[in-house]
């Protein structure tokens, strides 16, 4: 199950994990991304580590889109989806690129009221992995896939009850997103894709221009902690460029983000030991031996052979939910079973991966319309390079702050990936002064997790007993999170 | 609920928490041991701190057993118990006293092979919480009571799977144990303890001869990291004064378990940080103005500020098992819910109260004969004041080791209460030497933990996503942990 997770750009200084349980393992995107890393803690690549947002604030131009939101309606609703939605949706292309033949894959879950609800981009990171199969169809989407991998059920604790949520497949080469001049891959990173989110918001807004004043907000989880706020800077640049509010962007979330490298590392190392899971020898030895800052070029022998030994200890449970079970993956189920939303099923991935290359679903989507050479998969094959990803995006986040923009920083706690232990000490980087001391905060009578909100506008929360994909774990806790981000409120006292 | 979960001897420095939720919350016990603790830590009480182990070894004298073995089988099997029962089971009291009229009760639940497997003592912590209830009811034995309260199904991971488990309610004044002469339970004590617990002993193998021969061990969890070793430390000085094998003891295995206070307490306070319950500011003062020495006679007023908030972030979750659901009381059910063993229901404490309380339940045990003026409860309120905890069983540790006695330290990874963190702290103290690195090691093709095993015969083991009660939250896992520990082999890879 493990080859078909998000594999995120996150192992540091020892080979990449590749995770492989009991047989079934796609190793592909495992790989590449194994490359990616070396070569950022190496520095023996081509991967950029500046920053380069000053580059950030091209005109991005707006192609006509008249009549496409009519189109892009899901009339009859998904395949297999049950009965009752009382909310539209809409899915499709918006070209970046006409010469490039660039295009970006979109699915839009209108809430049910949506002229009251504000407006929400989800991301997903990787780099490379979909927010189609991830963010919309395994946890924060209005629908979850039934075991069947053929059929869908009602996630009661969907996003789209807070507000109109909006799924980007980004960048090109990433799901059902594309471009017919395959060099377009050549020049994935950090800041293409930044730039080509916001050209497809600009158009996307021209799409549907009933959204275009509406309140917006920004969030993702995973290395989304990149593409979150590198999109609200381009936001915010080109505002400030044109002297006016093109976009109304009010806010952005991020949960088990990567936002700074020389803490996320010892950090996930940390709560290795902390969680116990590696050795004492182990962890004093990354200690010691490791080199997390953002110059190091190389790290040394016994560097290497910590993380090894770490990799090894950790590699055989899911990582990015410690303590759930595997998937005992065994094909699908001929009658779906019985579902519970509150329990997430690990073979989920299984499901998605199924019900999204139907080519039923594709049409119902209006999705897949250029014949793709390949079968969608939850992360891409198609970009092998990353060409630049800055160390740290914690600049952006009190740029934000100075100007009104709210942040949540959340972690699911039982991540190991990119664990709440790395993002507190990424947040004390910051020297922020606290406004609201560390509390628990409550969903249905029982502790969601912890908050602190910070002097500024940035709160932090935890969410009790997630873990990397907060909503497919703690739904219920999940949609207390969005609902009070996006109410500007601090997460509820019992 | 939480009113009635074993309240362990394990506060510290702050006034110790009353576990309570929703309404639901006796108080009685926990304001006893709340004493206790403060006695402890702040020099203030008649508690003695230091060890009093050359004091053991009085001579236990064995009074005549005849025909008791055979009147304490439960011939009928036990009240409301399922069908298929295909190994004996017997209980009742061995006087330790017959002046004071000081009886300890036991039930001792045999293996469908009796004589082909060693024999295994349980004890439970507190002090003063029961073996019968908490062990033996909704831990490692052989059956679990209904969400009815008044019936019974099968742990198919009950211990007596691998060997002939003896639990032992203790000391008198805890569960169905007595003493007519009330005087008696002011000498309650770890030492008391220990040589009524010896006594018990030399009266049961006199009744039940066929085990004097028998490989034996000696486990318990929480508090009982105090009980096992003393009474171990018992069996092997009665051994040597008498110059033969009089109990057969092979190895004791302690779970969760207080052993030294000064690693302990900073260790549940680190666990509290890193699994982000408390503050960095809350763990920053507990370490700077927290004296955890067991000479400290009092704590300044930073100390219990830090400590008190710490509480007050803790309280509102099980901290006995930090990711589980709270219990919804509402009373029993008419039917029994479906029961999954391993899925533990948080309100069985509920259950086994009212199992344990009903007349018809108490007869089979053979239990409660003197007619005690009390109802019987999982903690004793019977015992307020405890004499003697020395701050560190360690030495006796390195004993056993010395001596060929194995030792297995065990911990269920998302207890909060005595979390592995202090655990790993107190075996740092012994500064042993690796003889099997740290590794993962496997139940049910997941990892069920790990493992490290020292020189000289003691092996760590962690229980992945168990808490406090390994058994109940683990049971597949605790029954690999037992089986691995009485065979004396190293917990299996996969």
């Amino acid at each position: 199950m493990e080859g078909l997770r998000k594999f995120v750009f996150y192992s540091l200084v020892s080979v990449a994990t590749v995770m492989c349980h009991f047989g079934t393992c796609e190793a592909g995107q495992g790989e590449a991304l194994t490359k990616l890393m070396k070569a950022k803690m190496t520095g023996e690549s081509r991967v950029e580590m500046v920053q380069k947002w000053e580059s950030f604030g091209e005109v991005a131009r707006a192609l006509p889109q008249h009549g496409l939101k009519e189109k892009d309606e899901i009339v009859g609703g998904l395949h297999g989806q049950p009965e009752g939605v009382e909310f539209k949706q809409y899915a499709g292309y918006v070209t970046l690129d006409e010469t490039a033949g660039r295009a970006l894959f979109y699915y839009f879950a209108e809430a049910v009221d949506p002229l009251s609800k504000p407006l929400l981009l989800w991301l997903n990171g990787g780099p490379g992995c979909s927010s189609l199969g991830y963010g919309a169809m395994e946890e924060l989407g209005p629908f979850r896939v039934q075991s069947d991998g053929k059929t869908l059920y009602k996630n009661r604790y969907a996003w789209n009850k807070a507000a109109n949520v909006l799924f980007l497949e980004s960048p090109a080469g990433v799901g059902f997103s594309y471009s017919n001049t395959t060099s377009d891959y050549e020049l994935s990173g950090d800041s293409r894709t930044a730039s080509d989110a916001y050209t497809f918001l600009i158009n996307w807004f021209e799409r549907f221009p009933e959204y275009k004043n509406r309140d917006f907000y920004i969030s993702g989880e995973s290395y989304a902690g990149h593409y979150v706020p590198q999109l609200a800077y381009q936001v915010l640049s080109h505002n400030q460029k044109a002297g006016k509010t093109i976009i109304n962007l009010k806010g952005i979330a991020i949960g088990n983000a990567v936002i700074n490298d020389e803490t996320d590392g010892p950090g996930m190392y940390d709560y290795f030991w902390n969680h116990a899971f590696i050795s004492d020898e182990t962890i004093g030895a990354i200690h010691k031996y490791c080199d997390f800052s953002p110059n190091a070029t190389s790290q040394n022998q016994q560097c290497h052979d910590a993380a090894r030994e770490a990799d090894k200890n950790v590699n055989p449970i899911d990582i990015y939910n410690i303590y759930a079970p595997l998937c005992n993956f065994s094909g699908f189920t001929h009658k779906p079973h019985k579902r519970v939303v509150l329990e997430f099923d690990p073979c989920t991935d299984y499901y998605v991966d199924n019900y999204l290359n139907l080519p039923e679903v594709q049409k119902a989507f209006h999705a897949n319309v250029t014949r793709l050479n390949y079968p969608w998969s939850a992360c891409s094959d198609i970009i092998t390079h990353w060409n630049d990803s800055p160390s740290t995006i914690l600049p952006l986040l009190k740029d934000f702050m100075a100007n009104g923009i709210r942040v949540l920083v959340y972690s699911g706690d039982t991540d190991g990936r990119v664990p709440v232990t790395g993002t507190r000490y990424s947040l004390n980087m910051l020297n922020l002064s606290v406004k609201t001391p560390w509390y628990p905060w409550y969903t249905r009578k029982e502790v969601g997790g912890y908050s602190v909100i910070y002097n500024g506008g940035l709160t932090f929360a935890t969410v009790r007993g997630a873990g990397h994909e907060v909503p497919s774990y703690q739904p219920a806790r999940s949609l207390t999170l969005v609902n009070a981000f996006l109410k500007g409120k601090p997460l509820p006292r019992p």
